[in-house]
């Protein structure tokens, strides 16, 4: 299995990253960021949920309360006020380590051969660890994020909520060296869970499978009246699905910068994807593979298309051999 | 025939949008900037295809030399030196006007309902007609521009040339209150000709349908070479196609802002298309109607999708009913 | 006499910038422009100061109603609604030419040797005079202005009235070719009346005198209240003063730049006065004369230190002079 | 003694500013800063200086390698090579603690009254102490830092080195709830030494002022070859000398913005001091103190004037005071 660490801010969709990589990959432990909810929430929510799935050997650690440089923003609109609601979950037992996750991933990546990184928050903590330990971007072997996004942006027109939380640190992360894996909001917008998917959950009828059930709920039912969705996007479970299925998601290799300074852009993944486009009425952006980069060298795989079918079944599967 | 007034700076596909619209429009003028190419010579090339198609009694004005604020940039790689390198065209004998285009455009909408303005270049004398006169944005019908974009840039990764070489006139005109109908990089890549369509044209055999195959001929050479494409874009013609009929062109309203500052993204059109996605592979601009925009209010409709075919039907008509 | 463009938006400053300049100087034209008030009522204030000056035969010329990109800022706090409130003046007999202002600067300058331009208002005129007609800025012999600042601004921390209010214009200008002589508001803050200065006026009893009078009780006023200053600044005096008498003002060559992006810093004329510090207490700007300048090549002659006395006499000796 | 943590990267100038931290404060421990030089050699510089001074009980810990955010940049051209060229110093015997700097001055901080942090380098080390823990500001006293400038640049026309260095971190510190006592380049130019200073530290003779000797005869050599400057700036020494004697310094109480998206203007501390100018020809900052504060509440004390024969009168007895 892969060994993996998972930065993340649960939320309901972190939530079921969290079940997609624990059964799968080989966690080495999970860290937590402020940016659904406050630190102390994402952290509660990380060891509850680990707690449902009886998973408690897994080792949670709190990093960042905010940004590098820029205020907190939190999305209470969509994750309720804990974060999490929807689901009655009990105080958790556990607890999250004493060691601060930059310091969890630095050590952990240093020490370790060929681990891979996820974030599926504001990219804080993986840019603290950089900063502290600039050798960290050399031994990890990639990142995967949930963030930013080919195209348009949901926080704003042009930038995507975690890119946009914390974009200093987005910015020092595609800077790094290191190879982004990039789950953008074009992507992830093409995972929407509605209520037949609740079904399907009920009727699996784990522990786990309540759970999603629970959160999938109260998530569609935010999606729906702020954003005017159709259905719930499990944004941060698709990083996670790549990485166990690389087939599952079809991306292309492109430059991305990080625009810190637009008055309309700021939190911008501004990706080169020039030598993509198509002849075609919709913006075909895999189907012309012949052209050649322009522009910069790529530092980054552009997620263009999601295979939804065999998305959900490698998480119905998932949530079945769950207790 | 609508009113219109034509603003170009000629160029290759500007040579087609002239060709469209002096034939389907009551072109007023045809005024021009420096972009493609210098003032002059663009002034020049519009008196040289105007000569080509027996129109020389439609008057032409030379507007600015260059941008409101930056410095001018041009793009010999595509046009040649001349900015219509290709066809063996003599010296005009037909002059412009002495009035400046800027004069030009405020005295004629100021003093004629319902004139629509086109603009194939940089958007600098468009500006400088409602910098001056400010009434000129309530009293023009609308503007139909080929610049911008609603996804991907082409001189950068996030700006499309027009737009990139005049931002500051770009930020005027896209808040002045006057509708632009925007035909971006976007749609007219979906404008694509190749040397089959220009042994058609030479099959036409009119005067205007040979230089349409000379100047095809010249920017296949440059567009394939310089830009990897498969072959010519007619970006200029698209507007122009657009007014002459409606049905060509699929577009939808959209919030536009125009990026001044980012260090990436200067010169972008920030298309505010949240509403617009869709859950399929590519994306889906518009096959999702029913979603209400998000954010600022509309203030034009971006272009998606060209009827490629019934457009060239429309290109071979006009070559044909010319001598 | 030299022989200046004077462009103004009077405005209460401005007013005596027009005493001075018609008095000492060939006003071949006065443009205005929308700056301290609308350009309705800053043109009919030029209008009626003619009128009491008894000077109708000099031209008066309406230019831009506002900015070229930026929305326009109106400072009716110092100056009133009517933009010259205090003093009761008729309606104006005379009327400001037909011609634009813009077409004025550019004729002139074309047709006539040695013009300098004088700039008391946002720089919008000249900079459309500029892109419309680039040579103008290398016919005309230089420009002196009231706007910027070496040091600290007014109208936010780093920047100045005038400059803030059209920056783009001010880029245009500064890197036009043509010297900019800047009276800044450094400079301007040491040109500062009270009730004392307007009691002479009141003595030395002329009409352009009690106008003054009239103008400064008013200015003082709003200084005073808004600003907390000790008295009024003549600000736009100043630059026609130094054209009437070099001596009054010592500069220093630097180079400027226009910040158009900052957060905090749009409209800041970025002094590079690196080679002029002292190591007094105060910031000795031009005690330390030896150092040559780093950075750019100067764009600019920088206004550091008025002789206030010298000034005074000259402004007292005008009004004498008057009907 | 007042308890501080010195914030370094010697430097030549740094090494005063340890000189005078260690023998009239609590110096908790010296952290070190990637900024003159690269981290490797600061601290091994800090080491060598504390041997020499024979204080090897103060702990030193290293800290950040570079900026949060931007790419780091140094000063060779101002102390060499090795960071602290000239004085030839054997391989230091003590070696820092593996504590990280951060870690140390979080912990001390959190665990002890009162502590009064230093800065002479970038920013970067307190401003990731307080984004991994925020309480820092609140718990601190108060922070004296070398950097910025409330007028003129010396890396850029606008920006200081210190703040150029790392703006993200100056922004973060600045706007953190820390009253920052800001020794600008604007104060520190009244720092300035000659070769006749270095004949008096020669004259006391003691391995100290002989240390100071060999560093101050480089630096003049440095600063006077690259910056055409009269002698060399003791830059660092000032925040240092002002907390051991606040009569030393007069400041006022401003707020200070840091820019971090100008074109011109990037790293900037752009100082509202709009309420001090004077009207006299000099810029005079501190002798109209009646006026009050515009715009935003004060954040930072602004350094005006040094008292610099008291200076050297602290320095000189200082070094005698050493063996």
């Amino acid at each position: 299995m892969k060994k993996v660490i998972l930065d993340c801010d649960p939320g309901h969709d972190d939530a079921f990253a969290i079940m997609l990589a624990v059964q799968h990959l080989d966690v080495l432990g999970i860290t937590t960021i402020g940016g659904n909810c406050t630190l102390e929430n994402v952290t509660k929510n990380a060891l509850k949920i680990l707690e449902v799935l009886d998973k408690t050997d897994i080792p949670v650690y709190a990093g960042h309360e905010g940004p590098m440089v820029a205020p907190l923003v939190t999305a209470p609109q969509f994750h309720g006020e804990t974060g999490l609601d929807g689901p009655d979950l009990p105080e958790p037992k556990i607890k999250a380590k004493k060691k601060h996750a930059v310091d969890f991933i630095i050590e952990t990546v240093m020490n370790t051969d060929d681990v891979t990184l996820i974030a599926t928050g504001p990219l804080t903590n993986i840019a603290e660890a950089i900063s502290r330990e600039p050798r960290v971007a050399e031994r990890a072997k990639e990142i995967y994020i949930m963030g930013g996004s080919v195209t348009f942006g949901n926080w704003t027109p042009a930038a995507e909520f975690n890119i946009f939380v914390d974009p200093e640190a987005a910015y020092r992360v595609f800077n790094s060296g290191l190879l982004v894996n990039m789950c953008g909001i074009n992507l992830t917008r093409q995972c929407c869970l509605t209520f037949e998917h609740m079904q399907k959950f009920r009727e699996i009828g784990t522990k786990a499978a309540n759970l999603a059930a629970d959160l999938l709920e109260f998530f569609i039912g935010s999606s729906v009246s702020v954003s005017k969705l159709t259905g719930a996007n499990l944004h941060d479970a698709c990083p996670v699905a790549w990485i166990i299925n690389p087939k599952l998601i079809k991306a292309v290799p492109m430059h991305i910068d990080i625009e810190l300074k637009g008055e309309y852009t700021r939190g911008m993944t501004v990706c080169d994807y020039r030598h993509l486009r198509g002849t075609e009425p919709h913006i075909d952006l895999y189907r012309t593979p012949t052209m050649e980069p322009r522009g910069e060298a790529p530092n980054a795989q552009g997620a263009l298309e999601l295979d939804f079918e065999r998305f959900m079944d490698l998480l119905y599967e998932t949530l079945k051999n769950y207790n």
